[in-house]
């Protein structure tokens, strides 16, 4: 644990372990648990190290319920706009609230989108020299948790443009569709709407991950374009 | 001032102003006067202000010696490599300890590299709705010092590659280089000597700004290239 808590991520996390995540139990999960494991899991390694844990972990690992590898379970109407866009001129970059090392591990590979068009929450750094040879390790001290106003600001210092067009599925991406949306010219801002409990979840006000409460009603006042999963997307995996 | 300073960018700044640089007499500047100075000029307004502010200054700032533009002042054999490279199919970028926002301001125009592959030293920003509008503004609080290790550190979280060939010209560029030279296969860790005092500037091992020590001996020990620019350079300024 850092003695200086980072100024962006100020939580300060509570001695103990995490409580119930181990017995299978997501629901309890609390934020100094969340970041107790993500300390455990993605630092204390070296970054070539870290890369390789996630590469073997993704191409195995299977959602719980779906049975589907998660690198399955990416939308097809995403991949299709993706290609739409960059076949149109777009430069595609992701903004997520996971880390920034876990996300290109694999995100090339299903979005084609490479390393440098990808941001994420970030972890500390340490660089040194191991027996003369130059060392990356990653280390316990979350910086930057790349969510809600943070995603703006993330995007100005690491990408340098407003977008023209952004898409997001929760509270944690309004400040961003905001910003889009204040751009000069056409802009578009777009909410998905998670509405299909058969085929994929069904979830908005009131969920505890993903919320989306503020955005629909920001989306309604200002008239953004808003995906209706259920209704609109013919086909959701690939 | 940041109540909190970043565990980053720890010094801390003692009271008082800027004593010497305001009478021309920038020998005697101190960290803590560079550090005023650049949150006097670099915070405290919007990112689109700053953008204007930059681009403003740049068109019409001259050097107070040479008489150029700072615009006219980079060097041709870069302008050339930068050409070669994504000529070749490789993709450029600048990392500098310069802030993004000030680089990217004026950068594109002449390296042709785009803002979201310039990657700079960070200040703060905040994200806040200002009348309903979305508005980022910069803060006096510097995050992160893109120097020494931290170069490495910031090429991993920005751009999530190692680079092929990377380039430099003070100690300050030593741990990008050693970690350049420390990937597979081939590699080009580069140093360019500032041999020319008729035509630019001549200094190394005792220079207090740009310092090329300890990368002089790396680079000799480790058999890397280097440029001698008063004897390699046909055209130093385009």
């Amino acid at each position: 644990m850092p003695s200086t808590a980072s100024k962006r991520w100020p939580q300060a996390i509570p001695n103990g372990k995490p409580r119930s995540v181990l017995k299978g139990d997501v629901s309890k999960l609390h934020t100094e648990d969340l970041i107790k494991i993500l300390y455990a899991t993605h630092t204390g390694m070296t970054t070539d190290e870290f890369d390789a844990i996630v590469k073997d972990w993704i191409a195995t690992a299977k959602h719980p319920t779906t049975g589907k590898k998660y690198t399955e379970m990416v939308f097809q109407p995403m991949l299709e706009l993706l290609d739409y866009l960059r076949a149109n001129g777009f430069k595609t970059f992701i903004v997520s609230g996971g880390g920034t090392g876990f996300m290109r591990a694999w995100v090339e590979g299903v979005y084609h989108i490479p390393p440098e068009q990808v941001v994420g929450s970030t972890f500390e750094t340490e660089f040194s020299l191991v027996d003369g040879k130059p060392t990356l390790k990653r280390m316990p001290n979350f910086l930057v948790n790349d969510d809600k106003e943070m995603k703006v600001q993330e995007i100005y210092e690491r990408i340098g443009r407003r977008p023209i067009a952004a898409f997001g599925n929760s509270d944690g991406d309004l400040a961003m569709l905001q910003w889009t949306a204040a751009g000069d010219g056409l802009r578009l801002p777009m909410y998905i709407h998670h509405t299909d409990d058969k085929r994929e979840w069904k979830y908005d006000r009131d969920s505890h991950i993903g919320q989306l409460n503020k955005g629909l009603d920001e989306a309604a006042a200002k008239g953004w374009p808003m995906v209706d999963m259920k209704a609109d997307w013919k086909r959701i995996y690939p």
